[in-house]
């Protein structure tokens, strides 16, 4: 793998190759800047409608602004309250309702400013009103950046559980400015460096290495910042350009996601004790240890990865989860009901060493409880 | 244009032709008694989920559920209230949160029983739930079976609008038995009716010749019947396949339906003075006269629209709908506001006769005002 040095200023672009609904992400240092010129180049004179959280607000969202007006593109803000909750029906509703009340036509644009909650709420609002307006990820959060801006899975959540309603909707553009990560919280860029290190372990192993020797200028917000986006943005893309809807292999996304979910929903999705990718931490290691386990995966890789995502600082253990999760058959219970469940047959992403994961069906509920006792997790 | 005879028991079927999300409309007397098998060819082994309307219940469901059973498959129902008002949030959200508590699964299938508005409420709540469920029209008015099971809109109404909030959706498979428009009252298959004549004055005027003849036959339930059903799906079905998402010529459906909404809107919905296809019918007698008056359509093609839908009992002036209308100033502001209105431009469907309507950007809003105020509607 040869990754090209990326310098400040530089900005990267990644086509996700969907037809007709194909689309750009670009990916540098400071592009908010430029936001207004790159969405007026695609729809010119078109109203923009922000969608953001307060915190996003805060901090981004006059500069966002300002490059719309210098653009001479109209806007209107329409915030919501930071975290997960925003993403719920009553949020929703009153959302399409404020985006009617202010007339927007349909060749007006939704703008989604803030990280994945914006992302998903922002993109299944755009997606419904008026039958679909077109919409624009700006991701502010690295797990933003490099995974849920990209792909079109847009939703809410309900009391069944986490992305139950939604749609596939793919975005017109998407504008990852990597300098906003800069006031991002260490403990969410870790979060979303969960995401980044999946993409080497699902199949580029390459990548893999290359993140154990430039981590560090990863969080440092050096070049490797940008190359590490849009070579994750580049995973991504080919996987949602290969199966849009998830028929197949869109599911080795899921890596380490269905222990992940199950430890999310354990901690009643109090992202004080858990956000998203520290469950998707704990779950990789659990996933390549369940693999080590079943002999399909060598000993030294589930280590490998598990020292990696320590030293970046993540959890890698469920005894690294503060509190008391609930017990292994309760667990067990969440991992049947997890989404990629088919017809009562457990499914998991399992793998056969580093950037060699697969898609197993069928995988024994039981196997899977007494590798999770053995792990002494859940009491 | 020949129409083939159809004899009872007989089934016609009409192919959307959308590639790999195309399917078959089934048209015919009895059909409901096929549905399970029907069903089960496309989803072996699927639970369904039964959205319907409690008149629809009453009536349909019992037949519907046996059909269900004799093939071997599980279903649910999930009854509203019959009317305009179950197209809400409030019964979309409901409706979700009721689908997910009962476990389907993402192979299960949605079936909407009933007329339009159980068809675009299930359509949208299908389309959303775990991101998209197949799902299965079986229209039981008129309009439904001719207009809104087949083209993929779904939705829900706000207080902005109708049908302001939704997805295309396009369902697996359509079956429009036209035994079961035996139980609907005439009133709401005249209503139907005025779509069906749509399809000949768009640009079949040997259909509406053929409408002219055999009106009475199809009023009477006779094999015409299932020939008017079929001929305007495969009309409807050939727009859908031209233009799915309403780029272009799928805007044609909307002849009668720009006065129609606004007369609609004029008597606050309310479906005892006017339901929608009686608001299409007086819209299509307008869109005609407005031509003529233009110099753009004979007279006598304008003058023979209007006799047509009123000897089958269809109001076409204004002055035959009950109560007060608003003023000419506020219909024009609901003209002004309706979905088809492009960055202030009026766009209309008019007409150069029978059989040759076409979509017209840019009308004068004075010459509509003028020829309103020379319909003497609304005051
Ligand atoms: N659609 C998909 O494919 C997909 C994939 C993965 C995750 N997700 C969803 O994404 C969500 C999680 O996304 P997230 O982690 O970005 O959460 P988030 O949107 O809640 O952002 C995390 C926190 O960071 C704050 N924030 C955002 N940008 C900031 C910035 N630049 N500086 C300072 N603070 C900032 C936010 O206000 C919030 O408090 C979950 O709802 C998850 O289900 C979706
Ligand atoms: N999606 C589209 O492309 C599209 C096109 C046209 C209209 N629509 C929508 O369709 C709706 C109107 O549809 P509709 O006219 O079928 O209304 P509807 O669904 O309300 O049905 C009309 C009435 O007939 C009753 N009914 C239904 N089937 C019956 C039967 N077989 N016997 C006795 N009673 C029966 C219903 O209970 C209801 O009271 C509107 O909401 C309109 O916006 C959608
Ligand atoms: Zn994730
Ligand atoms: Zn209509």
């Amino acid at each position: 793998m040869t990754l090209s040095p990326a310098e400040t200023g530089a900005r990267r672009t990644v086509r996700v190759d969907l037809g007709a609904r194909g689309y750009d992400i670009v990916i540098g240092d400071g592009l908010i800047s430029e936001a207004g010129a790159r969405i007026a180049a695609l729809f010119p004179r078109a109203r923009v409608a922000i969608i953001t959280d307060e915190t996003v607000a805060e901090l981004h969202l006059p500069a966002f602004k300002a490059a719309l007006e210098a653009a001479g593109l109209d806007h209107e803000t329409f915030p919501v309250k930071p975290g997960e909750a925003s993403k719920s029906f009553p949020i929703f509703e009153d959302l399409c309702d404020r985006l009617l009340a202010s007339r927007l036509e349909r060749g007006d644009v939704v703008a989604a400013l803030g990280g994945g909650v914006i992302g998903d709420l922002a993109g299944f609002v755009a997606g419904v009103v008026r039958r679909g307006m077109p919409f624009v990820q700006v991701p502010t959060t690295l797990l933003a950046q490099v995974d849920s801006s990209v792909g079109g899975k847009t939703g809410i959540n309900t009391r069944h559980g986490k992305n139950l309603v939604g749609i596939f909707n793919q975005p017109a553009l998407v504008l990852a400015d990597t300098a906003v990560l800069d006031t991002l919280s260490p403990r969410e860029f870790r979060a979303g460096y969960a995401e980044v290190a999946k993409y080497g372990l699902i199949d580029d192993p390459d990548f893999f290495v290359w993140l154990e020797e430039n981590w560090a200028g990863i969080f440092e917000g050096a070049p490797a910042r940008i190359e590490a986006v849009a070579h994750s943005c580049e995973a991504k893309a080919r996987v949602v350009a290969a199966d849009e809807r998830e028929g197949g292999v869109r599911a080795l996304l899921n890596l380490g996601h269905t222990f992940g979910h199950a430890l999310e929903r354990g901690v009643g999705y109090d992202g004080a004790l858990l956000v998203h990718g520290e469950g998707v931490s704990i779950g990789t290691v659990l996933a390549h240890r369940f693999s080590a386990e079943m002999g399909l995966c060598p000993a030294e890789d589930a280590e490998r990865v598990e020292r990696h995502l320590a030293i970046v600082g993540l959890p890698t253990h469920m005894s690294d989860i503060p509190g008391q999760l609930p017990g292994i058959p309760e667990l067990m219970r969440y991992i049947a009901q997890d989404k990629k469940v088919s017809r009562g047959a457990l499914t998991f992403i399992l793998t056969r060493g580093i950037g060699r994961s697969f898609i197993e069906k069928g995988v024994d509920p039981a196997a899977v409880e007494g590798f999770l006792e053995r792990s002494g997790g859940g009491v």
